[in-house]
């Protein structure tokens, strides 16, 4: 019997030869020769304003968090339904996580339940987008200039995604995020990147990176020695990494377009259980452009959820329930949460299974995959 | 003219064909195959509880600062001739860094003048082990058991070296950080590992390593989903990095031989200067063995060094001014510290050199980098 697994890392074929120009360079490190190539690349083709190469996306969300003045005592509005990272970026500057209800259309942030938890402490509102689907920041950008607050966007699902007004994922806010863990559409084993739009933040960006000291302004003449100016860590990712990197971004359009074919192929499967009332799937903003990163499925019940991973696994197709929000387990219920506080995100997030989706899967197993969930879904809703 | 740089990192030839089967692996993120055949080999030879590999030395101190315990409010011990990140690993947690003095031999923290700095509001002890040479820990950690006090040591340059009783480096304090950065004498470009070697310490290691969540648990087999249970950070090393750095390890005795060679040269370049009173080279505690990471020299007057450095400069030989002390640039002088506070460290830091030391250097460029500083010597001493 064939195996499904929920992901493999696709690759191009150009990650070998320049990862093996890094090695050879004899820099390592990182902020050398490929990482530059990505940052440019990315600054050129996705208009970000100045790009900072991370070890990972959490690394990239603590970076920004510290970035945008993150202080003890502030109030940063999120989903719970995020991974872990979201929230931990945000614990760690000693701020806390207030969780916000997400809509089922697209498992993101629902942007009419947001001003009703700004306080006087909100200084930062984290909206993801799940799934490469764009939050909806037309209706979240105004709820942040009313009250001035930064908005980070979360977008390391969605790297490669357009929003409704074309521009891309990750351009159009003061900070935002994206990873390039193995799970990504593009990949370097561990990696991420923290984007950064406000011309006036870079300085302090670059001194953030560089373990708080001021090296850059002696990379750059301006100092002649440099030392210790601030808290910050070493955000940098090792250039054979940025090399593999490179290879993936080159890709960028080739992966989307191979996981589209996967995404289709769901869509097609599943869109008539939708329609006899048994389920829902993503339902993206009318306009947006998708990077094909994720297919979810929302059954009726709990129930329909378990017997559908149960089943599905007898085939050998590996199917994920997703996130487990974050409000309800442990470290939620400790920062003062219960279950029931948010009703939305506990019953969705009860419901949801996210399907086998990688860049192979289109000219490997797609066909068994989807034969699998069909049988499964013609046993589960037998007439 | 040669040119001497100051570092470059040494490639065993192992590097390329590791890392290409990492590659191959599909398995690229971190605590995967290499990652693990790091760990296992660093814990049967060198003795350690256990490893957790990490982005960089900088991640392994906070994610030790984390384990340790430190909260706002806490004070933690240590020198203030280090590199920031010892430095901002307390202050991310929101602990004060305390800034001990160092003594000229080894310029690593006095034990003297360490409790001297206790307060009840002490938590945690980070002296460094500067150059390579082990710290003093059997005049410290009577200090530590005395207050309750844990000790994370900063390996981040020792790895290798051993201490008195033959333990190597990272073996004997509870907690224990190395950096592979490529200026290191084994590296991955950036990464770096925290040994933990107290047991009741590791599983809560795991969830700070897996960004807060339990996910250990269910790779154990104990859990069948995973959730948030702490803070934490994504504490992980590429695989394809893990690689680069197993093939390195496998070399470190080779490693630090052919950079013994250059610390001999330089040895016995400098005793004759240091005999004749112009100046001070390490002098290690009688009985250690050292990975010979660094060489420095200590002039007697800062005005030496700069001509020393700026004479040098003219062979193409690259030296280097070492650390500005933490305690007197901006952000400890915001911590409330003068210069004057530590003069020991200020007037140290002041005067001292590290010379060119890279494994590379004993086959190719020493006699040059000998003799340019030999010439530069006499010049500067001519009698």
């Amino acid at each position: 019997m064939p195996l499904i697994p929920f992901n493999i890392p696709f690759l191009t074929g150009d990650e070998e030869p320049y990862m093996l120009d890094a090695m050879r360079s004899g820099k390592h490190c990182g902020n050398h020769g490929w990482g530059m190539k990505c940052i440019q690349h990315m600054k050129e083709k996705y208009g970000f304003h100045e790009v900072f190469l991370t070890p990972s996306g959490t690394a990239a969300l603590e970076m920004g968090a510290m970035l945008g003045g993150l202080e003890p005592g502030d109030e940063v509005i999120l989903p719970s339904y995020t991974f872990s990272s979201t929230a931990n970026a945000v614990v760690l500057q000693g701020a806390r996580p207030v969780f916000c209800e997400i809509e089922p259309n697209t498992m993101n942030i629902d942007p009419d339940r947001i001003e009703e938890l700004v306080t006087p402490k909100t200084r930062m509102i984290i909206p993801i987008d799940y799934a490469g689907i764009p939050c909806e920041l037309d209706r979240i950008r105004p709820i942040a200039d009313r009250h001035g607050l930064t908005i980070m966007l979360d977008a390391a699902q969605s790297f490669g995604s357009r929003d409704r007004d074309g521009s891309w994922c990750g351009s159009a806010t003061p900070l935002a995020t994206f990873s390039f863990h193995e799970t990504k559409n593009i990949g370097c084993g561990e990696g991420g990147a923290l984007v950064v739009n406000r011309p006036d933040w870079v300085e302090r960006a670059h001194f953030l990176q560089e373990k708080g000291t001021n090296r850059r302004l002696v990379l750059d003449g301006v100092r002649s020695k440099y030392g210790w100016v601030d808290k910050g860590s070493s955000f940098l990712l090792a250039d054979i990494l940025a090399a593999m990197l490179y290879a993936q971004l080159q890709h960028a359009e080739d992966i989307a377009a191979r996981r589209k074919v996967v995404t289709d192929a769901y869509f097609h499967l599943f869109a008539p259980y939708e329609k006899a009332g048994h389920l829902r799937i993503p339902h993206p903003p009318q306009g947006v452009t998708l990077n094909h990163h994720a297919f979810f499925v929302i059954f009726n019940t709990s129930d329909h959820r378990q017997r559908f991973l149960a089943s599905l696994r007898q085939w050998n197709v590996n199917a994920y329930i997703g996130y487990v929000p974050l409000h309800s387990f442990d470290k939620g219920r400790k920062l003062g949460y219960r279950a029931e506080d948010l009703p939305i995100t506990e019953d969705l997030g009860s419901r949801v299974v996210r399907l086998p989706l990688y860049a192979g899967l289109a000219h490997d197993g797609l066909p068994y995959a989807v034969d699998s969930m069909s049988a499964v879904l013609k046993e589960l809703y037998a007439e």
